[in-house]
């Protein structure tokens, strides 16, 4: 099963400059191979559903070992089974009925 | 690692009414051996990250076969190492703050 | 326009009990006279549109004001037009199809 | 009091093709003269508060006008005081990080 998932790590307990923490999920993204679009609050990840959730189990990892104490995460999770579909071609579709 | 998620899985191309769906969804969680409290918006789970999640993808898989070609699901996914602490601690230390 | 929303605010730089903030958050909700209901991971509200959202402003004015220089919130925002539903009524209506 | 928002609409009851109404708010969002940057699962949105929720309000309002009996809408809502930060500075400094 394909998905596309916006995720949203936010680590407590360290401060307010979270920048450090998001760059070390990109990397663990990455790694897992996975498509990524990094945005400003969020990135957008696609893949195999049991690879994407491998590597967002990993990044709550890391960011423990990176010292904070607690995550708050978001994730949207989209899935379906008449077509695919890629998160560009999603933006894609949208820029064309604006006429972009 | 312990996990506690908030759940709210929105099937598409099915029309409005959803209970349906999320009822087929509370029984996967039970089915699972999984803690949950429903309410409103959405469905509190704990236990273990991968137990959580592999019910959560059934949730999807199940939604499909009842013949939703799209899903489109939020999660809250908290995790903490400085201490244990399940969803109706979170409620009570609110209420207590509360003086209820 | 009627709205039932969930609200979870988390606010960021001040450790990691959040639960003063959140009693803070319901505090101000009462005031506005909103409908609510806690749980695990956020807080179910209903009401008309402008007053919901006015609270939540509100939240975030009070949590800063506490001493919070960062705030990380999420909202679910539900509305419909074919009718009236509470957010009591959605629960109803998932609990009937579970047979309780 | 500024704020960054991360919205994603999403209408039900209209079937699963979701690019016309996410492009009407898209048309609303810039109409109300505010700065958003589109990915694959949302649209991030900077300004003043009052300002981005009366154009999150209007794009329910424009939504249900195009059809849509229901909407679910997931909104993260991002304000700090410490100091000045736009959705550009956010994505730039996970970037630095990375080396990129």
């Amino acid at each position: 099963m394909k998905v596309i998932v916006d995720l949203c790590v936010v680590p407590m307990g360290v401060g307010v400059s979270l920048s450090e923490y998001v760059a070390a999920c990109e990397r663990v993204l990455k790694q897992a191979g996975l498509e990524t679009r990094l945005h400003g609050c969020g990135t957008n990840i696609e893949g195999e559903w049991d690879a994407v959730f491998a590597a967002i189990k990993r990044c709550h990892e890391v960011v423990h070992e990176m010292g904070a104490p607690r995550i708050s995460t978001t994730l949207r999770v989209g899935t379906r089974t008449d077509r695919d579909q890629t998160m560009d071609d999603k933006v894609r579709s949208v820029e064309e009925k604006l006429g972009r």
